[in-house]
């Protein structure tokens, strides 16, 4: 008898039932009915609806286990998949055995019928996938990590592993955690100052914040790269926005100027959510309903409609002559804050793009503009998440870089293989950064980020 | 004029020339031809193999720029496209225009024409990718990471992200890194004790080494799932074979017993063969020419033939009786070392999938068999590197897996969350690893593993 997956089971044209299967997964719920026979709400995790089953008490095992089932048991179940007559269902399965793998101690399980908060589901990261939304969320992010692959292997993009212990630090992007192999109970107790050569890489290293400079040498060879993989901020905040541990995407490629940048980076965007759309439509449906109203018109639109650009320069006269009132005063020269953004997308009525922010308030590897006090900077806003990508041209020009490194305060010295990269073939290229969680938050609904990864990583928060 | 790679250009039909195209690479060598013109050989990393351009006299900067290209030197070349009447190529393009992008000192330009040493090439890791070997590997390397994103994806798993910064250490599988954000100058300045619960994590932290026992819980809630992400050890080996940092997968499937993992294991190593032969051929005959002579046929055979399958007891029987001569002696209950896979790898003259290993010698998650003397393991070693994948079913019988835990001297209080899985709907399942490095030096036959990864970190190297 073939076994399948309750997706298909439940997905079978009614012109091929009724058809003999075996199916597996994890009880959702039991009612036994007066008629003589049980119906079980079966699921395996390969889609948000269960498989009713229906189990006949002429089943041998019918009083001693079945009757016993109860939400979380593991089952084997085989028989005929037939229409059903359930509204709501399209198929049911008429069991000829069901076979008890795992039994499930309802006093002690936790995930009872009841409904509990995300909160509380966050205590059981190892059990809260078996629920309906933290299980949508996780294919949801699964579909938008595979769109990724897709879509860079697509455009001509090698997947690249920039690494993750790393001794430079991205002009500081943020906190670092430091990597070591230093007995740290010797090193409180040995009274003598630490000697960072004799550490595990004979100097200081740390968690990686962005991949983007050792993208960008992959890039003036290879053309096109991208990174996927994971970046640290060892920042404090106990935010419902912040990971300490987060999943980027950071393209980069060659010959590339901003306004290459700004379609690829909607190009993405948009075949993200397409592929959500199609390929995760019960999902999608269920954040619509349950997390965030509007859910679907709202993507549906941002696919459909062109992105807004706007530069920084209008977007603070559009914020200083709107007549709102903002907590943080707007003026040239400032970085917006999330108020700021907000307002933005709300009166485009979907994502912007800004550009040609001041050089004072970005980065030393963003390309200079022609008027020296903007580089090519942009961000991209979408409403609700706010910034969803960061990104630039990059200094081409060896003599505005080291310019602008000095004025940063950077030692050259230790960025000689990012400086090189100018002296040896430099190319115009430009890249940015896509927070996945960010886009999977954006996607779903889902408020806090804590809940749209597999296992958060928050200060005080590492278990599992 | 459209813009296309050079990979592109060299592949057009015939029927479709003469075309005109631009194209933009980096120059790997130019010469003068006595009849008025020059020959430049233009890569932009697409593809191994360059572009011949034909650049006339009659262009405007000849003598002031185009004479003066050198070896790494950008520009953007338009022209038209034409068949080739050279041998070894199958289009040349004759350009009406080269613009130069970027110049390229070649007084200090490390990679001159002549060949460099592949150690030699490590220390300029910033530039190594614009070699022909290195260029192909990291092609490979990106095939070979798309279609682990494929094959799974097909097969119904998804893709899961495990935490890379864990507090559990699933078994000592090695020495860690150590992570956090006491600064370490006035710890050792302190003359006080550590105080863990003051770290970033209130309590000590360190990079993974497996996102196993993290992806069991998943596969118990969405039926199959596999990990693709870094990890790390701690180790002070200085070997061709070793890294402190490199990438993994890790399926893991519910409802999955030992055959089942050995026939995944077996599917997915083909493909990832198959796809490197179709879509990464001219590398590959690269590699066969100048890596390692016999390499395509060694592959094709791999895809070809079903692998072989022996129980650790009967490896143990040939390997006593066989007559060779090893360094370290074979006994039943000892660990195999790499002559002996190396024996059994060219005695059956391809992959070999050894299983059934000594419950003494693997790990406490993996199945008690009903011997009570071995455990549901297998590895599969390939000629020339050795093991490639390890993998088990993993112990669901909560008494087992807790005695095993005893017996292991660990502390079932430490692994609450991962013991609660065979409380609550227990399934058989099984996984396996595979080491993104040591495949991508199967495939491509390149000896040490620091040249198939972009950026190697190994003890006392974490330069860029």
């Amino acid at each position: 008898m073939p076994w399948i997956t309750i997706n298909t089971a439940r997905h079978m044209e009614p012109s091929s039932l009724p058809t003999a299967v075996e199916v597996r997964g994890w009880v959702r719920t039991r009612r036994d009915s007066k008629g003589g026979f049980s119906f079980i709400e079966l699921n395996d995790g390969t889609c948000l609806g269960n498989l009713q089953v229906v189990a006949p008490a002429e089943l041998s095992n019918y009083a001693d286990e079945v009757q016993k089932l109860t939400a979380g048991c593991s089952v084997i179940v085989t028989g005929e998949l037939k229409e059903s007559p359930a509204q709501g269902q399209s198929t049911e399965l008429h069991a000829d055995a069901v076979r008890v793998i795992g039994w499930c101690d309802g006093e002690t399980y936790p995930l009872q019928k009841k409904r509990h908060s995300f909160e509380k589901l966050r205590e059981w990261a190892h059990l809260r996938p078996r629920t309906n939304t933290i299980g949508a969320v996780m294919r949801v992010r699964n579909r938008i990590s595979q769109s990724i692959h897709r879509f860079f292997d697509e455009e001509g993009f090698y997947y690249l592993h920039t690494p993750i212990i790393t001794a430079s630090d991205c002009e500081g992007a943020g906190e670092m955690f430091r990597v070591t192999t230093v007995d740290l109970d010797k090193l409180a107790a040995g009274n003598r100052p630490l000697d960072p050569t004799r550490d595990f890489f004979g100097k200081p290293t740390h968690l990686t914040v962005s991949g983007q400079l050792e993208g960008e040498t992959y890039a003036s060879a290879l053309s096109r790269i991208y990174t996927f993989g994971p970046t640290f901020r060892a920042e404090n905040s106990n935010t419902s926005r912040h990971l300490a541990e987060f999943w980027m995407v950071e393209p980069e490629a060659a010959f590339f100027d901003l306004r290459d940048n700004m379609a690829l980076a909607e190009r993405f965007l948009k075949r993200i959510f397409t592929d959500c759309l199609n390929d995760c439509g019960e999902d999608m449906e269920f954040f619509d309903s349950m997390i965030e109203k509007g859910k679907l018109d709202q993507i549906k639109s941002v696919i459909e409609k062109p992105f807004e650009h706007m530069t920084y320069t209008e977007a603070v006269e559009k914020l200083t002559t709107c007549g709102e009132s903002f907590e943080y005063p707007v003026q040239w020269g400032t970085d917006l804050q999330a108020e700021h953004e907000k307002y933005l997308t709300s009166l485009v009525g979907g994502p912007v793009i800004l550009t040609d922010y001041p050089a004072t308030i970005k980065p030393f590897y963003m390309r200079v503009s022609d008027d020296e006090k903007t580089v090519a900077a942009m961000d991209v806003l979408v409403p609700g998440v706010g910034e969803i990508i960061g990104g630039s041209q990059r200094e081409e020009r060896l003599d505005v870089l080291t310019r602008r490194m000095a004025e940063a305060g950077l030692d050259e010295s230790e960025y000689w293989w990012y400086v090189d990269l100018r002296r040896y073939g430099s190319v115009p290229h430009a890249g940015f950064g896509l927070g996945l969680e960010r886009a999977v938050q954006y996607t779903t609904g889902m408020t806090n980020i804590r809940d749209v990864i597999p296992f958060p990583r928050t200060p005080g928060n590492a278990e599992f």
